[in-house]
């Protein structure tokens, strides 16, 4: 089968690999109906050095079961399913508190695994990764299917931890997919206000369709002043911080009210958080983390199928494999805010 | 009327300084009755530079009501009051929301102000401020009253941000009057399992009796390994934090369990968090804060004068006014847990 490898910073080539088989009993395998490029995909495509092992991409997709292991009972071959973007077992501990990521048998895709940027991949522990779709579904739905993967459930995920309800205000650091998604999620569970920082407009007026009643588009002081402003000198309840840089989580913690929460949903690319007696003088909690996508798609799946939420419209292109490339360049370049591929 | 007054570091004394009258008609003038020293007030002993004003100190106090402002209803002269470590008005939206450390007409003691080592104190926002004790009560209450101003509604505030629960595993990081107050705490709350770090045998028995379960007395990497062999590899759902310094947070990340929370309210003697794509991978969240005291006062209240719970227990020292300079030392030295100054 064909899949993308990424070998260093800014060269990712779609290669023939070994054809995905069955090598445990609770594995199945899955034929990609749509897969798709993350933000978080740039970072290797910004910095991997040349010397380091190529590796398999992508980490979200929905696709057909073509095959399962002796043991896997809870899918079954034709099934369309969901795979969030973590494999994990259901049954453990975490599992069942509903922190998939840090399954004591979980898997992640890419690397030295299947990943979804191909045309199948292998899912370990099938029965508790996959979530399938009943059939009998809209096919115009497969972005927003393929959203809950990983984009939404991150946006969700921040909310959900973030504290975000009605009567709460809400400010979305980042308009990129998750940010966006963000933005749905805090709609979603009743935020009144929801001021969305960003500076792309084609973004943003997608925000203020999915909930945003304020955009900033200034950043560091000049953005920290106007949400100042906006929120009358005090900051809002809830800060959802989707982009993962330093001066995305200075400017949350400015903006924060006293006693309200910050939640991290963009990878940190930094190590120290500058989170000292300020912070700990106005009671402010930092929260969130990577998203249990598992944990969300049994309840998101369901208002997407009845159009409840559309999270499918964060994709502004779709590309074959053979795009691929050109999609990592695209997004690079912010040409594109987020790549479906179908293989 | 006399009162402690700190100079520099290692310099207290105690001085003939203003009576205190009312200024405001909200204020009310207290009598104080108990006193003590806090740990943080062992920070400026210890770092104070001579080339700073003189400031009054003692933040915690309990005593009879002298003289009320016109406004003042909610307190009357004779009455018997708790003050907690922060004065707040009681009406605006944060002392509403029980955040009355952030309030709008807020005030600390000491520094400029009265503070609570001292015969009298100028109580501003007296009707949101104090909490009145019902009459009648036994007099051997009074530490567990005073403890009550400060470290029990520390210790309660890190167990309650911190989410423990029936069912929750926690570690109390300090074997201090707070860490103390936060076993304590976390017993009430329902831990089943809490593991408290600290290497004073006295103060570490009184945390069994308090409600500990385990001892760890190993510091650094030896706690943290016996720890983690405690539970079994996975950390405890809850780190109580109640030192303040870099080490025990990075000890706090290190044994919270996967998905956990980190309350921390000893004081941040550092302004850089080592949280970075680790703890977020993990799904960590790190909360707590200056605690509201005044928000816990009226549950814990009933608890001590029904003798549910008896925080005055963490008083091993009781001093005069004459007392304090040596009281400041025999806390510096550890020789002392926590000193209760009799004016």
């Amino acid at each position: 089968m064909r899949a993308a490898v990424m070998h260093h910073a800014g060269d990712v080539r779609i290669e023939t690999v070994p054809d995905p088989v069955i090598q445990q009993p609770t594995d199945a395998v899955v034929r990609v109906v749509a897969g798709c490029i993350c933000g978080s995909d740039l970072w290797p495509y910004a910095s991997m050095a040349a010397s380091e092992t190529a590796r398999r991409m992508g980490h979200e997709f929905v696709g057909v079961v073509e095959e399962t292991g002796a043991e896997v009972s809870g899918v079954a071959v034709g099934d369309f399913v969901i795979a969030p973007f973590v494999a994990s077992d259901g049954t453990c501990d975490f599992c069942r508190e509903g922190l998939q990521t840090s399954c004591r048998h979980g898997a992640h895709w890419g690397g030295a695994n299947d990943g979804g940027q191909g045309d199948r991949v292998r899912v370990p522990q099938a029965d508790g990764t996959l979530v399938v779709v009943p059939a009998g579904f809209d096919q115009a739905l497969i972005p927003s299917l393929l959203a809950l993967s990983d984009v939404m459930s991150t946006g969700y995920h921040a909310a959900v931890t973030g504290g975000v309800a009605p009567g709460k205000s809400v400010t979305v650091i980042g308009d990129g997919a998750v940010g966006l998604s963000a933005v749905l999620s805090a709609k979603l569970l009743g935020a009144e206000r929801i001021i969305l920082m960003g500076r792309h407009q084609a973004r943003t007026d997608l925000g203020r369709e999915f909930g945003a009643t304020d955009v900033v588009a200034e950043r560091g002081d000049d953005g920290i002043a106007r949400v100042t402003e906006l929120t009358g000198g005090d900051g809002t309840h809830v800060v959802l911080e989707a982009v993962g840089l330093k001066p995305a989580l200075e400017t949350a913690f400015a903006i924060v009210r006293d006693g309200g929460v910050i939640s991290r949903v963009g990878a940190p690319q930094y190590s120290g958080v500058p989170f000292g007696f300020g912070g700990f003088l106005r009671n402010v909690t930092l929260t969130g983390g990577v998203a249990p996508a598992r944990a969300y798609i049994p309840t998101l799946l369901p208002l997407v199928l009845d159009g409840t939420i559309e999270p499918g419209r964060v994709f502004d292109r779709t590309v074959d494999l053979d795009g691929v490339p050109d999609g990592y360049r695209a997004m690079a370049d912010r040409e594109a805010l987020k790549v479906l591929v179908r293989p």
